[in-house]
């Protein structure tokens, strides 16, 4: 627990060098001409003002830089957490408010020590709740959910709604009242945005610049949106003809915020925070690993807790709102070349001098430019098809999935991903809640033992062995009673059950109640339990009980040593047939 | 899924005859004798007028011989379950309204109706969610907090609460309003009670009686206890001077009532029905498997929640609340004699010529009776010993178990089943989110690979062969991601990563995405990914899925053949080292 482990970055700082700034420089360039529209969007979905986003992409990526493991990982605002925000936080205060604002910055706060408690006390496995096919369900019903609920931005029309039975009626309602300009800034802006999307690097390649620069200079596409909209609006004076844009916004850099300190209302977003930092960190660890792994370097889940609950504390006293490791944005700042996390530090000074220098260019920037900004990002996220895999791959898994994407678009972010996990965790007893036991007999003239219904192996009436191929736990403890019960109700002559253990690697208390109580219900009926070939480990749990002294059977090192014991005729049977078999290859 | 799976009662009804019968018979009467106070009780303690205590003792009854699997258990009003609807319905309803008794029938309905669906639909692993430390908690605690939740009857004062924090201080608050004939009717009430439960048998043995008939007769103190106090309270007009009884009740038997039908209180109600159920299942089975297995007989589940669901619903259906099989009276019944679920109709039959002849005399019975009953009864579910023994067995389960019991005690009896549950799924996903994994090398001059920290082996330093003892799925798919990252940026000389997989037992979507994104980061460092020793059936479904033919690598049938094929020099060199053993074996 030393400084060095929690600080990452006293370790790529003493080999800083002016080779690795210019790399890192260049990288935080375009980071940053992409950043400013989508944080200023991003900002808008969560349902704050357009500002916030920016303020969220100063200190925070400071923060970040200071205690992250990844190298290139680019922190900012997120379309899926700002969702979860405004989801949040819009049926508690209205959007727009002081009291709206203050609970995004408590928010940020909460999941800021929710990681950070998460770091110190290492439950980073908590995050292994969301299963893969949840996390894909619920990030494409989050772009889809996303996607519609800007529409209203594109028609210039109100339509609010945490869900598409919500959001659709009230499209459809005031589809009439569709403001033409606005839309026709809206659509522009789209149909630019995917073009560039697609083909702005072959276009600039074929007017001679070089792949990286081509690709690097298609990322201000969504800048050049903007002040071309900017500008169209002010000399047209648009927004005396009812298009809404972002409006007036304090300028200079945000000052010190403290988070309302409201006990209540931060108890209440507790579960909205912790869900909103197990997201944000499966995200944030899955883009940081993908890109730490093109160098064969690493990055640790502990730090990497750490370095975003850090991020989020940075938020929560600067103004912002919830933030966590954005995957395109990742992308671009490793594939323009940055190396260390300065990277991210240079992009927070771009955004300051943007705040000093462009908020009073911004009141005239039309909303409808940057919902098209959101709808083409989000868009991407949308997989569809992975369900489909999914499905095809596993029955259960795909139902999980499934539930996560319905229940997020038809009910609403937060229930559909607890729907979600939910279901996988059914699912999850459900399949290891029957195990597989075999009742074994013993292969003539050896001293091995098969599945009866499977091999020609012999067994003693009065003695039943049988295997368990699975932990005896809380999932199938019930099940090995009823199972046990079964097979001594089917077979009265049964004095002796032997319990075949070589696959059992944990016995929890679950599963010693159980046997304590099989034990019980067997000396009733006029059985005795014996164990054989039970694992070190799981002997040495058991000692700690009073079963191994109370059970009144015998614990085998092998199956054929509790054959040999409980019914000598068999085995020696077997054994006479072994010598004969043996004498008969002789002769 | 043919009548006779789910009428158990056409199996043994076929074979009846007058010798059963006679059995029946006999232990009806000494349940019925049993079941009248405790049935008036835990309808109080449910916070229901007394008599509908014995409204769910008649109908409930005959449901439960009808479909039940169980011989011997004996179904009606249990303490745990009767404290669960109270503490579900207080916050609802004034407690004695008909608005409150009308919720406790949609309560039993709705419990009805999930235990009957879950017997359809195969469900009843979703008990296996209460593990065994979580139910031996709760019903620790619950028995602690009915016992102190019903002093204030015992004092004759108000005190309400849901957890020991609110009842301590409002039993003390009122203490000096102590009633004196009241305190002195329970306290003689509980001494009785106490003296009978320990020295009733053997006295009554002393006096000539046969061992079974004083077991049976010591059965009736309480309801001599409630003959007695009713004709104290009756001849020295008690009641003028402030003896709380049960007042007035309406005779003869229940009409059939139906539960309101109002789908929001319905919806509410829902997830305390669902643990209710749960609960009483668990309880039910546990109790009704041990008795069976006496005999060699079994219970099957499935039989068991459509029995305890048809009288959940026959309870809706007649005036009465949530009912389950319970422990003492089951063990009353089986060792009285019964023989078949015919006893329990006679029961019925008992209860209902009682609410006929007795509904006029309890007008006088004094509360404190039925308070000391009970105490009484639940207190010997107390059993905080179980808490040392899981603790020294294991800490994890511990820790389960004692939440449970804290949580109760202090929160309340549904937060505290939840916050056990939470806690031991925790726990669980915890322990298996960091399975063994083994980086294996080759015995020299064998075919074995065995784990390298612990073994003298030898190691490809191209090749890294890494042994995975456990399925591969959601909640440990992360690490292998975490782990594979960490081995291979310690050694950058590997080309090849061989995954040995012959203790994966499934492959689920999750650990497919994982396998996917290690494909992709391994390429991108240079590292080819192989497997080894993949089981049939993992291997079916990863054929599913497109991994095999997108990974580029091999699948080998051993560890051998894949470092054979992919560092021939070191098995080579094993194998001549092999050779030379054995031939300086033949010198």
């Amino acid at each position: 627990m030393n400084l060095r482990h929690w600080l990452p970055c006293l370790e790529w700082g003493r080999t800083y060098d002016r080779h690795l700034a210019m790399q890192d420089g260049l990288a935080a360039v375009i980071v940053t001409l992409m950043l400013i529209p989508q944080s200023l969007a991003y900002a808008m979905l969560a349902g704050l003002p357009p500002v916030t986003g920016l303020y969220a992409s100063i200190l925070p990526l400071l923060a970040y830089a200071l205690f992250g493991s990844s190298r290139t990982l680019a922190v900012g605002p997120v379309a899926v957490v700002s969702l979860m925000t405004a989801t949040m936080l819009g049926p508690l205060f209205p959007e727009g408010g002081a009291a709206y604002a203050g609970a995004a910055l408590l928010l940020a706060m909460l999941s800021g020590l929710l990681l950070a408690a998460m770091a110190v006390l290492r439950l980073g496995f908590l995050a292994n709740f969301l299963s893969h096919p949840v996390i894909s369900g619920f990030i494409s019903a989050s772009g889809l959910l996303i996607a519609v609920g800007q529409l209203k931005h594109l028609l210039g029309i109100p339509a609010n709604g945490d869900n598409l039975p919500e959001l659709l009626p009230a499209l459809a309602g005031h589809l009439p009242q569709t403001h033409g300009i606005t839309l026709l800034i809206g659509a522009l802006s789209l149909l630019w945005l995917w073009w560039a999307r697609r083909y702005a690097k072959p276009s600039l390649q074929r007017l001679g610049l070089s792949p990286s620069t081509a690709g690097n200079l298609s990322k201000a596409a969504p800048v050049l949106a903007i002040a071309v909209a900017i500008i169209a609006v002010s000399s047209l004076g648009l927004e005396s003809l009812g298009v809404r844009v972002v409006g007036d916004i304090p300028i200079g850099l945000p000052g010190l915020s403290l988070p309302p300190m409201d006990a209540a209302l931060a108890w209440q977003l507790l579960p909205a925070a912790l869900l909103i930092s197990l997201v944000g960190f499966v995200e944030s660890v899955s883009v940081g690993q993908t890109l730490a792994a093109k160098h064969r370097q690493r990055i640790s889940p502990d730090n990497e807790l750490m370095g975003l609950g850090a991020s989020n504390l940075a938020a929560a006293f600067s103004g912002g709102f919830p933030v966590t490791g954005g995957f395109a944005r990742s992308v671009v700042n490793h594939d323009a070349g940055a190396r260390t996390p300065l990277a991210g530090v240079f992009t927070a000074a771009g955004i300051a001098v943007s705040v000093l220098l462009l908020t009073p260019l911004l009141h005239d920037l039309p909303q409808a430019v940057l919902a098209a900004t959101i709808i083409i990002a989000v868009l991407s996220l949308v997989d569809l098809g992975s369900l489909r895999r999914t499905w095809r791959y596993s029955r259960q898994d795909g139902a999980a999935q499934l539930a996560t994407l319905a229940g997020v678009l038809l009910v609403g972010v937060e229930s559909g991903i607890l729907m979600g996990v939910g279901l996988s965790l059914l699912l999850f007893l459900w399949r290891t809640s029957r195990p597989h036991m075999a009742v074994v007999g013993q292969v003539p003239g050896s001293e091995h033992f098969r599945n009866v219904q499977r091999f020609a192996v012999v067994e003693s009436p009065s003695v039943l062995s049988l295997r368990v191929d699975e932990s005896l736990y809380f999932p199938n403890a019930r099940y090995l009673e009823d199972r046990i019960g079964e097979l001594i109700a089917q077979r009265p002559e049964v004095r002796h059950l032997v319990l075949m253990c070589p696959g059992v690697n944990l016995i929890d208390a679950s599963a010693l109640d159980s046997l304590e109580a099989i034990v019980e219900r067997l000396h009733a009926a006029g059985v005795q339990l014996h164990f054989s070939e039970v694992k070190g480990p799981v002997m040495d749990q058991l000692r700690r009980s009073d079963l191994l002294e109370r059970f009144g059977g015998q614990v085998f090192i092998s199956q054929f040593q509790a054959l040999k014991a409980l019914a000598p005729q068999l085995t020696i049977s077997t054994l006479q047939q072994q010598k004969q078999t043996a004498a008969s290859h002789c002769q």
